[in-house]
């Protein structure tokens, strides 16, 4: 016989949902579970069909309109409730009914829970598990066990914790997964726990597993920051099935992230674990599913953030040039990410030209271009610009000192804003209370410049002074480049360099611009923030202007 | 003899300032580091002095002006360069300058880094470590010694490995630190690599250790999201120093967050770290950082996270209301966060009334009182206000209802600020040239409003239009109320929040303000950075005036 397949399973449509803030439609479901495929999991956990009416909704068009390549659907739910039969429970038939292959079972096996949560007796929260898996079953279902809050529970009780796993797989089950549910384990605890269980329910090693083998599966939570070792550990001492999260979405301090365990199962330790072979393709199907949960990805995220190969320190820049593989824990391209060189003020030659090269500059062997622009660079620093995190500011700069002119699409002329309060508008003290927060100041703009060899006044409203200038500068700019129609603000950062100077500081202000398909980030400084937020709005839509193949009018 | 104590030791100020996208002046450096006193770390790193001269600064002025209860100051730098002498360099010359009682060197520790990175003989990379550690010592210093790349480079050459930690023992370092500096390790190889290390440098257990020992530290990246877990593993096998930073700052995925780490050992593993015992305040303190460097907080950080203690699952609620330890891994007070969940009136009031007791107010027994202003203050959090570094304004808000009306000094009618660019004046190119920094734009403000009996009409110009209302506000007030004039706005903070909005977003402005012997924090919030940043200097004003005992006239 040959071994079982390791078990990647995604709960980031299930557990991953429980984030705060997050809210996936049945469209959002859709949309990610062929990205989790692509990736590779096993096995995708849509919901919790009968409970939650549109995961029941998700199932029904699943079925339908998914073809997965890799992974199988599975469908979580409860055990049944007590003093019922399996069968005549509505949410364990909805289980069936949701045609999932898989059917994942939360099982309490933490006895503390089954008699404060459950208010029911040991002996029933057994019989619940042992019904339900064995209707389940009966059924021609492939079943799961999460046995929540198992850790705490062994440690409380453990003899209670393993009848409960000992239960599940008696009656037919193929995984037990033993879930820290509150997130505090430490790794040395879990390689502890595991070992026992093992020995004491005898489950084979996960590396010599055979088919109809019991298997145990690990669900970790990032309470201690340990979630990622601890879900090795459980590995390491013999689990075959891991649960976890695209980007370690999930309650509190999320699940484990599913793409960081499976790269250092992967690459460090040479285990082959998804089905599919997308690895490298993870940092793009990391970043597609932000995109469609919308929540910020994380820059420090392992192996896929955005600064996760990102150097910023110019003293090692020449040594990297050299031998980046001395500077690096893995090739990025193993996860689909990039090395990228940040230009700091400790920027030497050598990183500018990584940086050129990133952005698809070749600038080896001009010496005298890398010189001025690393001139240019130190000196803008020193007054306040950084550029690791505006790169659209330091193509621009780049552009100009290769090309000896910096890209005009209009000129301004001048431009003007005003923030008023109306007289007798509510708004005027400062008591921090909803009544105060109408939005009394009101903002206007005017932009006067020449495009397309026309002058141009346009006038923008909005409720601040730069949303008033973008609109301003949208409304005269439109017309002579339509493509601007695309470009949208989505971020806007201000900082105040020079403390202990007040109001009378240096101001940055970062920019990020998208057209719906890349987003990019200029810079802008001054002593006034409205200036600074003005020079970086201009980077910003001539960047994007550059980028959409714009000719100058 | 008694044990070595522990050492926690915060890189913040060095090694988190590589983040992407963080740029500390002296001034967030002078105001990060009494936090991390507070927080209770034993050292403190500031910086690189003689390399970046804005560190050179820090630790001059450090040396007048801070005072800390629990750390040390250490002063970051390398080890002489080849073929030189060690008081021949100027980079190790300015570590002594520094006045810093601890020196920490960063030694190459990997051979092949010796060779590709220094270019210079194995040999005479012993020699570096070892002459630089003996002339600190002999003027006075303890020399921490940072071997970096250590783990990769005892894998590949165990033996050079050793040699450079010995030559830095032998030359009098009191602590020899095994950097992951590629941040790739895992648990057990850590585990491994210190038990030999140990084992061949005669380095007792952490546990074990008295005066005068070896001491082993661990320095851990999480690129491979076992930061945590590897200086867990580490300590475990017996290092007694560990080095991180506030928030996990750092580089690529960032160093090990040291709260985290704490916090393990503190309350899973009962070890006394802190020299102080500042855990229970390692919530506020990490907020408070996070003001500082303005990079928004990670809500899905352990521990510390506004995510960390929150509950989402409505199916448990009623569980948890009555027994919350089954269902959170330790008591979010003990490092100063909350469940979220049960809107917590019991640990909301308790950290007011603590508030309140710290601002000189006693609201014992005052539950009625304590129950509104938790509501108030809840109710502005949700709106974007935070009270955490904005001392000022919570006290004005519970002064409003202790004394149930609000101090007032004058009443706004209305104000407005311009700020405009003239035709045909430089400036408005993107080039960021010092030609185009020419302070072009201006900015006035007109501020109407009723004090003294009299209704005031002043216009303030500023090179910003914050600036240009705070002049018209001060010369509005100063006739009537005279303390004003003493009064200067020394610093401006601005956060957008709810990004993925641009422009839309709700903008936090928080504004310091001295009086030339206090100074005192405030807060506003509003769609528009001008209202919010008028919101927050009229609570200044406020506040600044009854400090001064000013009668309202």
């Amino acid at each position: 016989m040959t071994a079982t397949p390791f078990h990647v399973y995604d709960t980031t449509l299930r557990d991953g949902a429980q984030q705060e803030g997050m809210n996936l439609s049945v469209a959002d479901k859709l949309a990610i579970a062929p990205l989790l495929d692509e990736l590779g999991v096993g096995f995708i956990e849509g919901g919790w069909p009968g409970a939650v009416p549109k995961d029941t909704e998700f199932f029904r068009r699943a079925a339908k309109e998914l073809r997965f390549s890799n992974a199988v659907l599975a469908a979580f739910g409860s055990t049944r409730k007590a003093g019922t039969r399996a069968w005549d429970d509505p949410q364990v038939r909805a289980l069936v009914d949701s045609e999932a292959p898989v059917v994942t079972l939360v099982a309490k096996s933490d006895v503390r829970h089954v008699e404060r949560a459950l208010r029911t007796t040991p002996e029933e929260g057994l019989a619940m598990i042992s019904d339900t898996v064995a209707f389940l079953v009966g059924e021609g279902r492939r079943v799961v066990v999460d046995a929540e809050h198992f850790f705490d529970g062994y440690r409380s009780d453990p003899a209670y914790s393993l009848a409960a796993a000992e239960a599940a797989f008696a009656a037919g089950a193929e995984v037990v997964t033993l879930c820290d549910t509150n997130g505090g384990m430490l790794p040395h605890w879990v390689t502890d726990v595991v070992t026992e269980v093992r020995e004491s329910l005898g489950v084979p090693h996960g590396r010599d597993a055979v088919a109809g083998d019991r298997l145990l599966g690990m669900h970790a939570h990032n309470d201690s920051g340990c979630a990622v070792a601890n879900t090795l550990a459980a590995v390491a001492a013999g689990c075959a099935h891991v649960q976890g999260t695209v980007n370690g979405y999930g309650e509190r301090t999320g699940n484990v992230d599913l793409v960081t365990v499976v790269a250092n199962l992967e690459l460090k330790h040479g285990l082959r674990t998804l089905a599919g072979g997308g690895l490298e393709e993870a940092t793009r199907i990391a970043h597609a599913v932000a995109e469609i949960t919308n929540i910020s990805p994380y820059a420090r995220q392992p192996y896929v953030g955005a600064s996760a190969f990102a150097h910023k320190a110019g003293l090692h820049a020449s040594a990297i040039k050299v031998d980046p593989d001395l500077y690096q824990h893995i090739d990025p391209t193993a996860v689909g990410n990039d090395m990228r060189m940040l230009v700091s003020d400790m920027a030497g030659r050598a990183s500018i030209e990584l940086k050129g090269r990133e952005l698809g500059y070749d600038l080896s062997g001009q010496g005298d271009l890398l010189t001025r622009v690393t001139t240019r660079v130190k000196d803008a620093e020193a007054r306040g610009y950084t550029y690791d995190a505006a790169d659209a500011s330091f193509e621009l700069l780049l552009r100009e000192e290769l090309t000896g002119t910096r890209q005009t699409y209009f000129r301004v002329e001048s431009w003007r804003t005003i923030v008023e309060t109306v007289a007798g508008a509510p708004g005027h003290d400062t008591a921090h209370d909803a009544a105060s927060r109408d939005a009394d100041a009101v903002a206007e703009a005017t932009v006067k410049l020449h495009a397309g060899g026309e002058r141009v006044v346009e006038t923008g409203e909005g409720n601040g002074p730069v949303n008033a200038l973008d609109q301003a500068l949208r409304s005269a700019l439109t017309r002579v480049y339509p493509a601007i129609e695309k470009f949208e603000l989505i971020d806007f950062k201000v900082r105040i360099l020079d403390a202990q100077q007040g109001t009378d500081a240096t101001t940055r202000v970062l920019v990020e611009t998208t057209d719906g398909q890349h987003s990019w980030s200029t810079v802008g400084v001054g002593p006034n923030v409205i200036e600074a937020a003005w020079e970086s709005l201009i980077d910003a839509y001539v960047y994007g202007l550059l980028h959409a193949g714009a000719e100058p009018r």
